[in-house]
């Protein structure tokens, strides 16, 4: 049996168009015969880079008053709810080590979802163990045994490399889409365009 | 015979994304029922209040790169020509004024246009007035007076004003849609959102 064609999705959890491909990835992967691979990481040190100290939405005003209307708008077309946490970014590190503690199990899916629809659908801070016990407790994991394997060093490390690796292919922003031959599609508007990638579909005329 | 709908066209000439706008907006908004108004203004002034000294494209190199394949990409699925100007970006001041200045004839589209077909199909420089005088000619337009015209106090001042009350409604990048109910949309990928929201439509759920 052939092996599907692999798209990479990159995101990071304090991110709202990350939310919104998140939301909406799995079923059009499905339908463009696409094997998904889920890839947190952090913004953080790649915005420190460019000397950003926060999102550029709170540092360019008009842009985050923007960034606001403009999901809320998508999410409403997607049938999301949305609700503005605060603060804004969230802090999303203990999140992304739990995605990737729950990769092996085939659990990183379900509990971007979750920690997604929670932050933006309800408003909730992904940051408090609260928030983050009932999450994992929907999913039927063990809360003491994730929290503490991801809190360990390979974990840790593991999130570490992972971003070094966003740094290294060129990523600046989230959601990026990356196919297995390099090409990089940024932004939930361009996810059916990755996905056609993907498959193998081609910009007629493109160099 | 009722009114149709209006929607702003902001666009710079330097802008990339609104080469590909430009290109394509005339159907569109004649198939959705909606009458366009051609905006140039000049984003430089709006980078520098951000403390941008040049385009963002320039100044994170991570994201002109990626812009410049993501354009690539894009212009070949609209069948559009690509080459990079160099400088990038122009200086689009004098286009501006012209655009302005030929406006009242309804020449503001067909210029636009031209110029952009010169400068990102063709690679030529839109601040030198060989170029500038060989669209106008294709335009049966008198290239003296026009270009006179757009050097005077009249359209200089109106650019200015245009550029300020961008910047106060709050526009942060090209092209920016604005519908006549202050609904604004950002970017290329927009425009469809921006026409059907002029035409009456309204996401589902949205508040």
């Amino acid at each position: 049996m052939p092996q599907r064609p692999v798209l990479d999705f990159w995101y990071d959890f304090a991110s709202t168009y990350s939310y919104l491909a998140a939301m909406r990835i799995e079923p059009l992967a499905e339908a463009a015969g696409v094997e998904l691979r889920w890839r947190p990481f952090l913004l953080g040190p790649i915005f420190a880079s460019h000397g950003w100290t926060s999102s550029p939405f709170n540092l360019y005003p008009s842009k985050g008053r923007y960034m606001w209307r403009d999901v809320a708008r998508e999410a409403a077309q997607l049938g999301l709810s949305l609700t503005r946490p605060d603060p804004f970014p969230q802090n999303s590190l203990i999140v992304a080590r739990l995605a990737i503690a729950l990769r092996e199990k085939g659990l990183a899916p379900a509990f971007t979802r979750a920690v997604f629809a929670a932050q933006f659908g309800e408003g909730r801070s992904i940051s408090e163990m609260a928030v983050i016990s009932d999450i994992l407790r929907d999913l039927d994991v063990d809360v003491a045994s994730t929290v503490s394997s991801a809190q360990g060093d390979a974990v840790k490390a593991r999130l570490r490399a992972e971003t070094e690796e966003a740094r290294t292919r060129g990523i600046f922003g989230a959601p990026t889409f990356l196919t297995a031959d390099g090409e990089m599609f940024w932004g939930n508007d361009r996810l059916e365009r990755a996905l056609a990638w993907a498959a193998g579909e081609r910009p007629m005329g493109l160099l």
